[in-house]
C-alpha cells in the first residue's frame, strides 16, 4: 500500500512516499518558498535527487508538481495518482480530543480548525494541506496523525497547571506536548531493540533535541510526562526559544521595561534559547567556537546540557528509576558533545557513557552506554514520516 | 549580647529579642495593621502572651509600643534601650551585590533602596524597618541579611535563563533566590545533625513548604540551585501562586482572553496555587476535604506532591545523588501527608519513609526515614529570626 505522507506549513510541504508495511520510502522531497516569485522542489527518489525552481503559488499548484515528478516516465514511481491508496498528515495539534490517528472527515477538519486558536502557526496550514490533498487524490483515504496524541495519556497531575480550574475547565489550558510522533517512534524502536537484547524497557526518558526540543517520560509505552506544556515554548533549552523561565521576568520585562507582550513573547520565543546566548543559530557553530575558548558559548553548552540532565533528574523520579535514555532529532543525534555532557557525573543513576561508541555511532540504532552502566544510553534516528505512515496503515488495516 | 531581630513590612513588624551567643529568647512578638485605625501589638515572653490594641500610626510608633513592652517594669526584659546591642534586619532582596551580612551604612541603605525595582513588595518596608530603628536604638549596631545571599555562589549555568545576554549584563535578570535565610539555617542544622548521626552530610536537597515554598540543591554547605528565580513565583505550587508554569499560558491569556499583564500577573500570584484548584486556602481545610473525597483537592495534593518530588529529583541529578532531605517552615514540618506523598515510590534514590515516624514528630529534629533507607528524611523546624541572630552575631564577633 503506497502511502503520501504530507507535512505541510504555511510556505512549505514536505513529503514522503512510504509502500506500507514494507516500509520502503519510494520517493521524498520538499516543495519550498511557496507564494513567493521563485519557488523550489526537491524530488529524491533513491539515490537521485532532482531540484526545480518554478513559480509554485499555491499548496495546490505544490501538490501538482509533485505529481509530475511521481509520474514521471523517467524518474517517476507510480503510473497514475490512484496508486497513492492514502494520505498521511501531520497534524501539530489535536487538543484533548485526539488520542490517536483517524480519519479525516468533515467534523475532524472543523475541530483542527477550531483548534488553530491553540496552534495558530500550525493547525491552519495542516488544513490547508488536507484540502488541497483530497482535491488532488480524491480516491485515497485522508488521515491525520497528531503530534499531541502520544501525550493524551499522561495522568491529571501531569498535564494541569496551578491556576484557577475555571481556566482548564472553560479555555482548555493545559499540557499538550509535542513532537509526540517523534517520541513515540523512538520509544517504539527503543523498545523493540531493548527487548532484543533482553533488557527492561518499561522505563525510557526519550530526547528529541532538533530545531524544538523536548523530554518525555514513559512508562511502559506509555507517557506521563513531558517538557513541552501547552506551547512549544518551555522546558530545554532551544534554538531561539527560551524553554523554561520564570514568569516574573516576562511581567519585569514589561511593567520596568515598558516591551509589550508580544515583543516579550517574540524575544522568547524568536532570539532567546541558544541564540540568545551565544549570536548562533547552529549548534556545530557553538561548539567550534566554545572549543576555541569562547566563554558565552561554552555557557550555553553548559546551560543547554544542564538542563537536560535536571530533566532527566525530574523524569527519573517520574519512573521511580530510569531503564534507558534515547537521544534523537537533528542535535540528539549528531551532537557527541552534548550527549556527553549531559551524561556525565550521572552515576548516581547508573548512567555511564562509552566515550568511544559516543563518537563512533553505528548505522540505526546505537547503543552508546558502557558496559558496566545500569541504564542503556541510546542514539535512535527519529523517522516522523515513517511513524506517520505506520499509523495511518495501522487505521487502515483495522 | 542582645539582638533584636526585625522583620518589616508593609503594615507589620516581626520582632524577637535574642541573648547572643546562649541563642535565648527573651522576648518575641507582632506588630500588625500598623496605619490602620485600630492596630494590633502581641508580646511574648517565656509562657507569657500579652495582646494590646491602639493606634499604631507608623512603624516608628510601632517599635516605640515595642520598647515599652521590652521595658516594662512588670512584663519587661530590660531595663534600658542600650541593653539592645544590635538590631538585626531581614531584606529580602540583595540582588547580586550581597553574599554575607552586613553592616548597614549610607551606602548599603542606598543598594537596598536600588534593588526595590526587584522587590517592590519587600526592599522599601525593609528599610523603613533599618531607619526607623536607626532613630530609635541609635546607639545599637544596624545589620542587613539579605534572603538572597544563600544563593550568591551558585553555578552560572544554575542562575542564568536562556534569554538574550543582554539582559542579564543590562538589566541584572537572573536567578536571585528567595527564603535564604531559612534554607541556611536549616542545612547547617542538618549538617551537625547527620555528623553527630554518622551519616554523610555533602548533598542535601532543603524543601521550605511555607506560605511561599521552595527548594534548593545544598553541596557541601553551598546552594548550587534553587526553585525560585528572579522573583518569588517559580518552581513549586504554593498557597496563592502558580509555580512553574509554560510562559506560553501567559502569552494566551493576554493575546486570546483578552487580559492585561497586570491582571495575569495577579492571577499567577494571588489566584493561584493551591487556592486557584480547590478554593481553600489552608492547606488543612484542602487535607480534609481530600479525605472526605473532594476530587479537586485530592488532584491539588497530587500536583503539589508531585511537583516536589520532579524537583528532588532534578537536584539528585544536580547533586549526583542525595544524602538527605529535610522538610521545613509551616507545611514542611506540619504536613505528613505531604511528606509521605512527596516520599512514596522514589526507592530508586533510597528514599524510604518510616511511617509511624513521620506520624510523631520529635520535639526539634526528626529522622523519619525507615531504617534501611539510603537517603535520610529530616523535618527540621525552621528559625529564620535565630539565623538572623546567628549571622549578625557572627559579623560582630569578627
Amino acid at each position: 500500500m503506497n502511502i503520501l505522507v504530507i507535512n505541510s506549513g504555511s510556505s512549505s510541504i514536505k513529503y514522503q512516499l512510504i509502500d506500507m508495511p514494507s516500509e520502503i520510502v519510494k520517493a521524498s522531497g520538499l516543495i519550498e518558498r511557496i507564494g513567493e516569485s521563485i519557488s523550489k522542489i526537491t524530488y529524491k527518489k533513491s539515490e537521485e535527487k532532482i531540484t526545480a525552481e518554478l513559480p509554485i503559488e499555491n499548496h495546490e499548484k505544490g501538490l501538482s508538481e509533485m505529481n509530475r515528478f511521481l509520474m514521471h516516465a523517467e524518474f517517476g514511481v507510480i503510473n497514475n495518482i490512484n496508486e497513492i491508496h492514502a494520505v498521511g498528515h501531520r497534524v501539530v495539534h489535536g487538543g484533548k480530543d485526539f488520542s490517536g490517528t483517524v480519519e479525516i472527515t468533515d467534523e475532524i477538519k472543523e475541530k483542527i480548525k477550531s483548534l488553530s486558536v491553540l496552534a495558530p502557526l500550525h493547525n491552519p496550514n495542516n488544513l490547508i494541506g488536507i484540502e488541497v490533498a483530497e482535491k488532488i487524490f480524491p480516491k485515497a483515504k485522508q488521515l491525520g496523525v497528531f503530534d499531541t496524541a502520544f501525550f493524551q495519556e499522561m495522568p491529571e497531575k501531569a498535564f494541569r497547571y496551578a491556576i484557577p480550574n475555571s481556566f482548564f475547565v472553560e479555555h482548555d489550558i493545559r499540557v499538550y506536548g509535542f513532537h509526540g510522533t517523534s517520541h513515540k517512534f523512538v520509544c517504539e524502536q527503543a523498545i523493540s531493540f531493548l527487548s532484543e537484547h533482553k533488557w527492561p524497557s518499561r522505563k525510557l526518558i526519550t530526547i528529541h533535541l532538533g530545531n524544538g526540543c523536548s523530554i518525555t517520560a514513559i512508562k511502559d509505552g506509555i507517557a506521563l510526562d513531558h517538557s513541552l506544556g501547552f506551547g512549544p515554548s518551555n522546558g530545554l533549552i532551544m534554538g531561539t526559544r527560551s524553554g523554561d523561565i520564570d514568569q516574573s521576568v516576562i511581567f519585569y520585562l514589561i511593567d520596568q521595561l515598558g516591551y509589550s507582550p508580544q515583543e516579550v513573547n517574540n524575544v522568547i520565543q524568536k532570539q532567546s534559547g541558544m541564540f540568545g546566548l551565544t549570536g548562533y543559530y547552529d549548534l556545530r557553530d557553538i561548539q567550534e567556537k566554545a572549543k576555541s575558548g569562547d566563554k558565552h558559548c561554552q555557557l550555553a553548552l553548559d546551560m543547554n546540557a544542564y538542563r537536560i540532565k535536571k530533566f532527566i533528574g525530574a523524569y527519573a523520579s517520574v519512573l521511580n528509576g530510569v531503564d534507558a535514555i534515547v537521544f534523537t532529532a537533528g542535535i540528539g543525534e549528531n551532537s557527541s558533545i552534548i550527549r556527553q555532557m549531559v551524561c556525565q557525573e550521572m552515576q548516581y543513576l547508573g548512567i555511564k557513557l562509552n566515550t568511544a561508541k559516543n563518537e563512533n555511532l553505528q548505522n540505526g540504532i546505537s547503543d552508546i552506554s558502557s558496559d558496566d552502566a545500569k541504564v542503556k544510553i541510546l542514539v535512535i534516528p527519529t523517522n516522523e514520516e515513517l511513524e506517520i505512515a505506520k499509523q495511518s496503515y495501522g487505521l487502515l488495516s483495522e
